[in-house]
């Protein structure tokens, strides 16, 4: 058999390409990068085809698509949510994604996402909050499952965070968190209640794994002057914030039709008022207003984040040649004959 | 680094993995099992997810997602359409395609699908054939370009056609075809005209690539009794058949809201009469009903058949044993501990 052409390889960037990409990089330099291209591309936002994700159900979960294009390029992420996979030693989410050259259709990265979503979630709370928070060195992080440390090093990388106050009700989870955190430069305190983990945080960013309407805030915990970053609640049914907040809080989404129906304020009115993020980093709607206001990132993730976290990744991945080529896109001489390339396939040895 | 453990890893079948486990298997028999898949599928047409396709349009295309999904397993096809890309030595279409298990969310299967959609686009034309078409042995063939041969095989395999005309507006694509299906049993006729090439067919297919509204058979060209397989009219601007002949026959379709955008049938009213081929596969509606009649098979191509062909191509590679196994999913030892899983991966040479 021939070689396929390099018309028909596609770059991929496996698990293990992508860990390396991130050592390579470094963590936190590739959490500034990724927030990089998502910043550049909300500023742009309005150059995008943006659409709700597409889903399909089962009583276990979800799995969905995700796709966005600029007009010269594709890109759409494939997503599961399984709340009840990590009984099962599975991941409760996995993601892989791809980017295609508008023009012809081809394919020019499929990266694996599992990773590379929790950078750019990480990359995104962290953006929001250099818009949004009060210039403060400490945040509480309540849930601190799989997105906690990527919370932590991206708050400290963009936002200038030193302090880092976790709870988790599994107090196990708290210890996995802060054994991961010695060393990175981070000074981590682990607290005993919610309550404790708020003591002094500028920012509280509540990221915790529950499938249901749970209150991990209530409305008295939280003071004047906080930015709250509720990175948890995010499908239908799942919150994580008193309604009381809500109502106190100037709220920043990122694709209203989508967050109406998966953030937080899927327990407000559908006419509640929202600010659009990306208006505040182009400059065309305020962000924080006064040293007093309660600021609220209502984050679900949108297709676009996702879209920018794949070009810094193909980017990453050419540069370093941390990829393999796929032999994904028939590549025949003659276009017109696939039969025939078929047929000259034929193996001497089978 | 550790190896991933096994449920990270997703089984992909490359270009070249399809070329090998379809002459392990064999082409016709291929087609054959395909049309079977199909064929189950649609007699439980009903116990699937159905939606339009998801396009992305751009002036030289559309990039576009195919789910569907059964309630136990989820499928999706990427496909572009770029009629240019042949100038430049590119494919028209490329697709790729992926199944996952619903219950977890986790894909159990990446595969090209080029190869693979020229594949089930016989095997369906040939299966609708089956129910649709008179006793006939000789069938022809508008339009010798990539699809031509895999029609001819497929026909041949399941309808018991042993003569082919063919006939293409560049000769060089009918010396192709002509060339690669010599030595394959079946009888082939170059014409030299339409007119000539559907002589004493009782089957023509039409499978040009032309975008836009051409006139493959005008309305005097197709006589009593014909079943026609038009399968190059698949978006909307793009038809083969005059109007004439469309009001003088059956029309038979996959999914009639795709159907009546992307068809033959976008040159109808959209209250057209047409049947859903699955009723007549599943014994619900008349297939052919007289010796005269003209029926015509308006495809367009659905996800329900790329959803069979995939599984069909899963049982092929497992069996077969083509195919890579494919590092796309995050495997940590704990699922909340994505970090430390990254973290632990540094490479000791980097």
């Amino acid at each position: 058999m021939t070689a396929p052409g390099p018309k028909a390889l596609v770059p991929f960037v496996s698990v293990e390409h992508m860990m390396r990409i991130v050592h390579r990089v470094g963590l936190r330099p590739a959490l500034r990068a990724i927030a990089g291209e998502i910043e550049a591309d909300f500023r742009r936002w309005e150059s995008f085809d943006k659409t709700p994700r597409i889903p399909a159900h089962h009583p276990l979960g979800v799995i969905e698509l995700m796709p966005t294009a600029d007009g010269e390029t594709y890109g759409f992420k494939y997503v599961n949510g399984h709340p009840k996979n990590a009984a099962g030693g599975l991941q409760t989410v996995t993601a892989f994604g791809l980017l295609a050259d508008m023009a012809t259709g081809y394919p020019v990265l499929l990266s694996e996402m599992t990773i590379l979503t929790a950078l750019r979630t990480a990359a995104m709370s962290a953006l929001a909050a250099k818009y949004l928070a009060p210039e403060t060195a400490t945040m509480a992080v309540i849930g601190n499952g799989a997105q906690c440390e990527f919370q932590c090093l991206a708050f400290a990388e963009l936002c200038g965070i030193t302090d880092v106050r976790l709870w988790d009700i599994d107090g196990r989870a708290t210890e996995k968190a802060a054994r991961n955190l010695a060393g990175t430069g981070l000074r981590v305190t682990s607290c005993g209640s919610a309550e404790e983990a708020i003591e002094g945080a500028g920012i509280v960013t509540t990221s915790t794994a529950d499938k249901r309407n749970a209150t991990i805030l209530s409305d008295n915990m939280v003071g004047a002057g906080v930015h709250l970053n509720a990175v948890g609640g995010d499908c239908p049914g799942k919150t994580e914030l008193a309604a009381g907040i809500l109502h106190r809080a100037s709220i920043f989404v990122e694709y209203p039709p989508q967050t109406r129906v998966e953030g937080e304020i899927q327990q407000l009115d559908p006419d509640h008022p929202v600010t659009e993020l990306w208006q505040v980093i182009a400059g065309t709607a305020p962000g924080r207003r006064s040293a007093t206001e309660v600021t609220l990132f209502d984050s679900v993730g949108f297709a676009i984040e996702d879209f920018a976290a794949l070009r810094w990744a193909r980017t990453a991945a050419l540069e370093t040649g941390l990829h393999a080529e796929l032999d994904l896109l028939a590549d025949p001489d003659d276009p017109r004959d696939l039969f025939g390339m078929v047929m000259r396939a034929a193996p001497a040895d089978d």
